[in-house]
């Protein structure tokens, strides 16, 4: 069973400075471990403008601590630090702006050099003048860092989702079909679906003080601030949307029915030629997927994933329900904090959903797997909070610029690593995208 | 000065049967009055894929009274109609995707026949048979009509303001700078700008039964159900903003400095090349813009219109303010009820915002122009209300499948018929779009 | 019978005035004729960039005797002339850069005014000042008109058969399917087919001087210098390919065997997913085709026509043969005059090939329809003759800009005025162009 | 000095098996060479569709001696063969219809794996088989494998030179400027311009049986059948065009001044902002540009390279000449043989066109450098010689389908391997490609 996010940060009564460098050391090395089994060629790959390569991931995840923490107390006159490469800066910054020009997403595969081994290099260079100023810093100078630093962690781990859903496309496109993990199995008894009712009302939303439980507790800053909303009553289905009852809505029809569509997920649809999830394949009347392991028979009762905020709306009008709102979702997360509302996280590197066990949970009012295996669609757009104000400076770039035409999707995936998500957090991205593994769970008016 | 909106509707004390009829007659006269001074040419011209020709809204809208009236009910046996031609039914469907297959609408300019004579007489047939109808109904069907018929009289006033605005566009593009209406002046002395505060908590947003004053009131079904919402303090600026406050944006760097802007916005800018509002060229240091009238400079005291959603956030966030929500607008617009609140509409014939004037108010803490003139962006992504559920039937089509990747605006503009708008009303439009006549009113958290 | 291109210049022995005045008269009142069926909105269809709306046509006709004869001689103080608008002068012109910036050509739809009343004063207003200056001008003056006055009659055939290519193409967009003439024949009793042998060796081509009979003898300067070419032995087809052939081919799978086709043509098929001519339509196994006329069914003895380049290579390498050179085919040509080697012109109203029937012509040596019904496809890419020089300024882009990319077609179509073309005449479109009446002639080596 | 390209087949007095042996040794090993100095990375590299990794490349070229001799002969009995790996038929045909579906063209970077290492084990197994057979095979098989064998191999020293260009055109985009060789150097007094005089008449061009001096010699089937071509009198320029020459075409407003440019060069020019070669860059007035050895100030002296179509013919029209013809280029090449018009080959591995030296020759009626430095666009479409029949089968598809819409280059360029062209050789490209090392030499009419 997977840890729940919370309890890396409950369990460390340790020093501050103990504390961060294990974090930081844990952190890091995993992104390592990632690229570990991966030919130069595999980590240089780009196979569309949204991805970017695994070593381009690699160092800007390295970048970050350079530009923010590392260069800022150089110049302070803390600890002296130069770069490996002053062409980095350029090379690996991402979107933001405000540290200077950005080198064109689309051409991060044409970066051959630095190679994946001055990319390693550069990896230890940055992790050696962050293990030396960890250790080294004054208290008061470890205060100033630590919200940089966490940040700084916490923007690694999102990029190491981004690591294996970028390879995965990738892997997608190469006929031979490589394996990157083992095969995901099928096993385990099912358990059905219900609906659990949740209480409408005045109710607070975003992140509260209280979640905060030591002093790398962290959440961005589009979660908060925290405000009221009032929801009339509703029901969440207990389990994710299954690829059995997807496929019953493919076998119905789903895909050529207007009236289940969004008038631009209709367009998309046509113009794109949609007619299955992203990585499916029918061959002689059986489903198929690709998985990092293989590509497989589907498995009914597993979570669908892979969908669009397009096909998720026409999947959940077609079964008579609808999406959640972002602030049901958190409602009812926050309302129910249990083992079983936690599913699989990237830690297990099965890097595919898994289904919902009959043994694992008997109570049909209890949710499960509200956090990990797929990240879930959301009916609310990617919005600012009442009252937020962006960070000032390049760092404020991380959240509020991209408030616009996205969606939120809430819990996290097999793809996150365990502890990077909370009732709080808010992924978002297009309606159309469907690289990441995105699923949903229905909700319906009481 | 204007009219309130909600006049037309309580003026009428006379029979349902006098009300249709008389609603009737004048909303499809205005459509042929606003025809009757453009050539065969004028009307067929289609300047983008978003915009339909003036002969193809004529018989776009005289197809929904025979789809959705005249047919049915002759196929009920109450009394008999047949189409001029069975062809129309294609040719002037717009995306109604339930009652059958559509024109490529980038080609409705293809369409030289028939020809603008013809729609002249497939109108005029049109409102004969609609006439006779409503003139020899029994009551009993009168009532089962009027829903439909209002709500197409409602449709054609929303195309009345697409033609205004569609032939702005496409005379855009002719060097020789076609006029259709007179030119607008810049008279009187301008209001200054001022906050008017207004108190959060919970308030009921959405159309209310007693917004209805008679039988033929009307609101889309996109504009309920009424329900809660919770609002902190907050102030909206008294009048929109004026071309001269944007002029300041723009000397000031508002174009060029991406820390204003959102990321989807940055790279519209980009790509589009934009500097300035649509419609707007700069000569010797003076700009000037095209109206429907002629090219005449800019007058800085008039409200900035045909600006984008991206454009209205980036002036807001570097006039220090926001958008307002659309809960936000609606509240203040219920809040204040007053002449002033109504600028000007379509019926003035002007097409184009005009100042707000000192000696119309002199109270600082009266709302201007909340109504017409322009449409003001909001920040409220365009979705469902709790509870929300889309009209059966083709007729459904109407609003809710166009809940993604739209903005709410809300007030009305110089291109509306007065009367058709409301503080429920929720117009709405892709982020980029700017051939329609949208501003914005800022708002600040108290 | 159709008349010899060559016939109105031999027929007259009257004075250089009186034969410019006939010959101005005439082709400026067949572009008018040709306008005067249409409404203003068909004059003023575009169906894409590469075709023009009539109203256009016939406006940049008029503006080429304004530019290069009424205001130059003008500006010489031999006759006055001020033109009805000055804005004319870049909204007609086309493609000389010599002469001023252009109005986007993608855009010509866009111009509803001037409209089509005002296009018929600017005609009108030209027409008088040309009549007037040829009736008046001195003997010298009209000598050295004589060039301009026949370039610009001979530029207005073009465009009279662009009329006729660019209506067609705009019209095949409309399901009502307009009709402009009357329904094309399918009479007569269709003559067979063979080879017409042609003896090799050092051959001339382009213009000769002796092919100019009279001072309005006219050929661009595209057709010299003469020179010489050395031939094999070569045979052309007696008549051009059939549809009854053409579908032969498509029934052998033509559009579906790689081997058949250029690379490039490859390509374009797939991209544009084409599998049979322009304006063909398959229903219940019968091919129909769209005419001036009608839609109606296709006729397996009518020369086949608008088909790419790329077709009439798959379709000559399919039946074991090739396109002629244009040498080739100017050669066959000269060698062989007479009443047969001349089909159907634009003259005729007929605008559809015709059949080459056995009654016309029972001598199988005799080549049939080598001018008019379908141009001529012929396997020489559009390049300058050896010692071409273009004419200086303006006048001279003409022609030689467009030697790249394009490809030699010979003998004229149905859509071409009688009188137009000649031995040495050499059209060229691009590779993948259809909408012209393009068809071939097999040939082979011998 | 560079060698002539004709020396390596001249020495050769051995056996065919002793020379079949020695040519694909060396050959292949070139190859290998080239990728000795790439990291895994850098083999990668695909930087737009037109282009491929050099890791395709090298398998590529192996498969083909797989496919084309390996396999037919197992098949056959003679020698058994089993590919490494089957999905190799499939990830490394390139444009062979005839022998199966190819791996989209544009995806080729995407194939991580095989990794390099695969493909050099590939390599490997191929050249076993390979030089088992050529050691082994009875003196008939020999003798009909040899055409096949040759044509592979100089299918090889094609993709050597596009390893070359790919490579460059990639690390273009790097801006940390990676360096492949050393820097090209600038020194030697440059020889002057002239003007060379031929005679024009009746020419035989094409490949002779004379040109092959041995089993070895090799010509692709678009370089026949011989045949006679009238040529006018003619002079060519003694040596390339320079970069100084090409700067002052540039600044002379070369690219601003339409009446220079073909219509759809200027189109071409305007379309992709075109100011200068590619490769090109100014700062501070000083041109650089980009080599495989580093970013360097331009040579004024050295030949113009990596120019197109249009701006070949945009320039001699500006110098007051014109391009030659492919066959007025040939005849010049056959009336001149000796040691001067011998330029650079990629033998030198400078990989860069180098100055014309006034020590190197004196005689000013001397052409120097037809063969190598730069390809020299000629004004000829590439088109099927008269009696051209491509070879039957998959091979066969190896010229002739692209003989539309590109132009002919002859001589052979810095990246071409000596002995790989002649004087019947025709090289083809698009007129707007640029990324081969294309330049221009003069011509004009005498």
């Amino acid at each position: 069973m997977a840890a729940h996010p919370d309890d890396v940060k409950r369990e460390t009564p340790d020093s501050l400075r103990d504390q961060l460098i294990r974090a930081f050391t844990k952190t890091r090395s995993v992104s390592d471990q990632m690229a570990a089994g991966l030919s130069p060629e595999d980590q240089n790959l780009q196979s569309m403008p949204d991805a970017s390569p695994i070593k381009w991931h690699r160092a800007h995840t390295t970048w970050f601590f350079e530009t923010f923490v590392l260069k800022p107390l150089s110049e302070e006159g803390i600890q002296p630090y130069e770069s490996p490469n002053d062409q980095f800066a350029y090379l690996f910054n991402s979107y933001y702006n405000g540290v200077g020009a950005q080198f064109p997403r689309a051409q991060r595969s044409l970066m051959s050099r630095p190679d994946t081994q001055e990319v390693d290099e550069y990896r230890a260079a940055v992790d050696g003048a962050m293990h030396s100023l960890l250790a080294n810093a004054s208290e008061d100078v470890l205060n100033r860092l630590t919200d940089r630093v966490v940040l700084g962690l916490n923007h690694e781990q999102q990029h190491q989702e981004l690591m294996v859903t970028d390879l995965k496309h990738a892997f997608s496109f190469n006929p031979i079909a490589p394996a990157w993990t083992k095969r995901p199995d099928l096993i385990g008894h099912p358990t059905p679906q219900a609906w659990v009712p949740f209480t409408g009302g005045l109710k607070e939303t975003g992140h509260r003080p209280e979640d905060d439980v030591n002093r790398l507790s962290f959440h961005f800053d589009n979660e908060g601030p925290i405000h009221k909303v009032h929801l009339n009553d509703y029901a969440l289905a207990r389990r994710p949307v299954t690829c059995g009852e997807y496929i019953n809505f493919i076998n119905d029809g789903g895909y050529e029915n207007a009236h289940l569509w969004l008038s631009d997920g209709w367009a998309w649809r046509r113009d794109q030629q949609i007619t299955a999830p992203l990585y499916w394949r029918l061959e002689e009347g059986q489903w198929y997927l690709h998985t990092l392991g293989c590509w497989r028979e589907v498995d009914p009762e597993e979570p669908i994933c892979h969908i669009s905020f397009y096909e998720a709306t026409a999947f959940a009008l077609w079964a008579g329900a609808r999406l959640p709102t972002e602030h049901e979702w958190e409602n009812a997360a926050r309302v129910q904090m249990g083992a079983h509302v936690v599913g699989h996280f990237a830690d297990s590197q099965r890097f595919h959903p898994s289904r919902a066990l009959e043994d694992e949970v008997s109570d049909l009012s209890q949710l499960i797997k509200m956090y990990g295996d797929v990240w879930e669609w959301t009916a609310s757009s990617y919005a600012p909070y009442p009252g937020f104000k962006p960070v000032a400076g390049a760092i404020g770039e991380y959240n509020g610029k991209f408030m616009a035409n996205q969606v939120v999707l809430k819990g996290g995936s097999c793809a996150t690593p365990a502890g990077h998500v909370r009732p709080s957090y808010r992924n978002f991205f297009y309606p159309p995208d469907r690289w990441q593994f995105t699923g949903l769970r229905l909700a319906k008016d009481l």
